[in-house]
């Protein structure tokens, strides 16, 4: 019963396996070799268009990339208060970006409202150098409550940049749960709606260690080889990143792992809806389920060996919460086993 | 007969099935696992003391982060001209401490002479704000040129580090070679000889991904965490790179490893020397081998299918080559077979 | 009519004099002149202790430094949400910190409240790497609002930085302002309430160029000499801000400056009290006037040639104002008549 | 017989008065003001098109901002040897463009050699993402050697830095004394040369803190006045700055102070080539003169009274002076008398 984070799993047999079939032979290093070349070109296929992908370490590393890619002195980049750039990374966007600045724009479940992130945008007109300057949008997909932006939300942030000429990231750590979600294509859910940079996340639903930073304005993409090798995020041997990606992108194993992390906490949902000591916070959209439980039953199925995060009550919220109730986050992924999922249920 | 780099080798057998056999189950995030902890508490013995480690993906991050804990406003870190940081890490130290500058020492081999590295740091006295001051030194042992210092050698350097309290830092990028070459301990060659902050590198000796930041000073531990974190280096998944490393170290399989490689360099060497057509530019103490060849001589291997590198011929050697000739580097590995390398002595 | 604000104002006639007396004859360069050192002895004799004093060329390099040199990787500074750090300086402090970030604290009137502050840094324990680490407090006095932190109040902020071992910065741009309002001594104002670095302005209140960043901790005095020649603050002749500061701290100019200054706003307090037409919006307690005008009289006093600035209004004074009314900030300085005080007045 | 720098000179009476002239009144603050704006409108007229100014406060701010404007990720400039960019500024241009890096050029008397320039930028091809990228070019004009280049060299720098598509900036800190010591225009020095952003220095002319930026590229404007801010160089009361800048650029005032200094030079050079005791290192061209006195002399002449500094002997000159003898810079400025210059030759 372990729901503390999809990356508190593994990595998945395939991904696994396809490392040791490619650990044999040598092959020219720093992302030269011809399977770094084959995935590169399989990102391409992806997105129905030429894209420059660029292998890094960590999902932090790549949001903070692609956000030093629209650098600006006094740069501010606006995102959701909850982001992972803006509460979980440590200051490596702004690190990266030279003492850039987040804008934290407040939204319900994740989600920046449109007239919210306009206001604070304005608020920054370009002839006051005291205040700084906006320098890109930053939205995460699926968000960090678990719920996922339509596809007209994204087109709707996306007119905004650019009527601000800002760049658009999209911090995709949970990428491929957002895309079943919405049923979408990879090119619809991004460039198609105004997604400049993606950060294509890889780790959290079922490989070791794979990012990838997809850059959509390949105009960008000679500046960015500096920008990673300058962060020492160019792996020497960079082909067991994309040995990974080659087995997670085959056959759509990550759209079918996504599905299955998805499932899970679809049954955990359900599970909980009908249950009588628990209820939900809000409808999951990907695989992170928000649940109100009583404190003490909360601490009851934690010693029975259930794993999972307190959260923070989000202030629009704060009202509907019994006093002896609490906020829980539960993750599901591609290990998540229903019987699991049954067992945490029948406890509630 | 590929002798250009060993990261073009990729993962030994017995790291690659580590990997698998940690695939399994959950375990939890950012370097808090047990097998984390396990393999940290393996340095320790190892370096027989206490030590702190960090898990890195590249030998870049773990050097531009150890500079970076030495950062002082205006500093200077004093390296040998061709080491790794001031020639193939794109400004990664500089970036990563904040406009910190490298100093270049000269010194026959890739080895920093001590009364020029005294020199140059007596150049800036610490009264003259205007040139900055001394924050560290940093020494690569085996060198980039294939040799090794001796434990004296680095004891001197540890001693004018410590006479100008600057703490010192070897880039162990090639540390098993080193240190089989020396036949010495980790401890003697580290700590005991006054360095305190070590970059142990696992990748170019069989493993995919594993590099590893040692520090033998543990006050510098609690800023080390936030450091890694703001560079992106903290991986979620932490264990894959604990994985590597609890192969690597069991059973002295990295000594071993590294003695095929000094061995099969050894071997060219000796191949070389014994050879009409070409000759050794100097003696080898690790897996590096530089080799004078005429141009056309090495036009012709390279066209058989050898792969190995140009190299720029050091000052004081100028005068040694003919018009004709050119200095070659080849570098072996874990995986270089002795028949590659009598083919390629026989091709010579 | 001029109430934009005191930076609007030129040199006092004393000032501009001492620079013309100080033009002559040579001096060493960089801060080491005799006049420089008298200076500096000043600062002592008027906190009461040995002080370290840094001469730099604006406000925003005296607080970017001191938080400088405080910098924590992924470190966190606290100050009030209108600070000047932090809407009006266009990241200065994140750029000299290398990517540190503020983080704004809620209060009224400009002055952080105890508890929220508290309770912010308490929402970053050390252990959480991932949400970064606390790195200093900084308050302003006076404040943004034109109001004074009392000596009790600074007290307070004070031991809760130092009950989390945070260092207390002062940003003290308007510092002679709110000293002659509580009619206290620098020293008691400061490092007797804990703060540990002063940005101590003379600009506002007289000088052409003139600030000093003091540091009551010696023991960072070493590190800072490095930290502000880095910056680019470090003047060549540095004797002609010593001038300027020599003429302001002497026969207690500085303080009258501030007190013509406190009292102009004052009349133009009771004035606004008495008029029909306007109000004040909270009472000021340095030189600082906040009204509430209807929107038209405010045009038109402007079309009349009263200058001064529309001011955001607070969240918790949002309800207070008529639809037709807005809140304008008037800044009144050493050089402000009583006349075009009482015109302002009289037109209102 | 103050020869120590021309930084240890006050400032020129006129420019003094100007500053009390100034004094006076109210003007909108942050460079906005009218007095700014015909400042501004002067240097477009000097420098015969239309140029950005941003007025700074020290030659460090002036060119670390110059190179901040031309930052790439790994980004490296090349500048000679001894340039102040490099040897004294304690890392503030590696500071301001985020761990950018200095490239040493060497070169005969202060000046880069053109084939050394060429052969540096060479080593650095762009696809070689280890090494770093190019970034910008920059001389000094005149050279801390006392040199200056003749319109040839600059060209010749000039058509390099755009053939590798470079930027070139020129550290103008002696731009009056290299300007009347080759008889020439403002225009024929810079722009018209390949000099795309100047570091236009008053302050070692005769000025108390007047330097400006001048960038003939406007294209570079807008986000400089977000670097300029960013790094506290804005200063709110500017027109202190421009009130110098109106005194020096009036009726030629900067050349004539430039002249003096100049022929006071030449003056020393002349009787020190008579003396018998002393001799010439090299010939000025502007306003620093190198001798080789006996070490016993410099002694002697400093206990009289003088004041110089000891130079560091170039390698080129290492064999040309005997055991006994040193290299001593003297500088001359707008203040240094007639006499004082003759005492001192009498003296030698």
């Amino acid at each position: 019963m372990i729901f503390s984070s999809d990356n508190w799993a593994g990595a998945h047999p395939a991904i696994a396996e396809s490392l040791v079939a490619n650990a044999q032979g040598y092959a020219s290093a720093y992302g030269t070799s011809e399977l770094d070349r084959r995935v590169e070109q399989r990102f391409s296929e992806i997105f129905e268009r030429d894209v420059a992908v660029f292998f890094v370490g960590t999902g932090t590393a790549a949001n903070s990339l692609a956000l030093s890619s629209a650098n600006r002195a006094g740069g501010i980049a606006f995102c959701h208060r909850e982001a992972h750039v803006n509460v979980d990374e440590c200051g490596a966007p702004e690190f990266f970006s030279h003492g850039a600045r987040l804008c934290p724009v407040e939204g319900a479940r994740g989600r920046m409202e449109p007239a919210k992130l306009e206001a604070e945008i304005r608020r920054l007109p370009r002839e006051n150098v005291h205040g700084g300057q906006p320098m890109a949008v930053t939205l995460t997909q699926a968000t960090e409550s678990g719920t996922v932006y339509s596809l007209d939300q994204i087109e709707t942030i996306g007119s905004i940049a650019r009527s601000h000429k800002l760049p658009l990231h999209m911090d995709g750590a949970r990428f491929a749960n957002a895309l079943v979600s919405l049923g979408t294509t990879p090119a619809e859910m991004t460039w198609k709606r105004g997604v400049d940079l993606l950060s294509f996340g890889g780790t959290k639903n079922g490989c070791w260690c794979a990012e990838a930073l997809v850059l959509f304005d390949l105009s960008k993409a000679q500046e960015m080889h500096f920008l990673r090798k300058r962060s020492a995020q160019l792996f020497s041997k960079s082909r067991f990143v994309a040995a990974q990606f080659d087995a997670y992108l085959a056959g759509d194993l990550w759209l079918d792992l996504a599905r299955h992390a998805n499932a899970m906490a679809q049954r955990l949902a359900d599970g909980i809806t009908a249950s009588a000591g628990s209820r939900l916070a809000w409808a999951p959209d990907a695989n992170e389920v928000f649940v109100v439980l009583k404190r003490e039953a909360a601490g009851r199925l934690q010693r029975q060996g259930a794993l999972f995060y307190d959260w923070e009550v989000p202030h629009d919220l704060e009202g509907s919460l019994a006093e002896d109730e609490g906020l829980y986050r539960l993750v599901t992924s591609f290990a998540t086993r229903a019987e699991d999922v049954d067992r945490f249920v029948a406890a509630c």
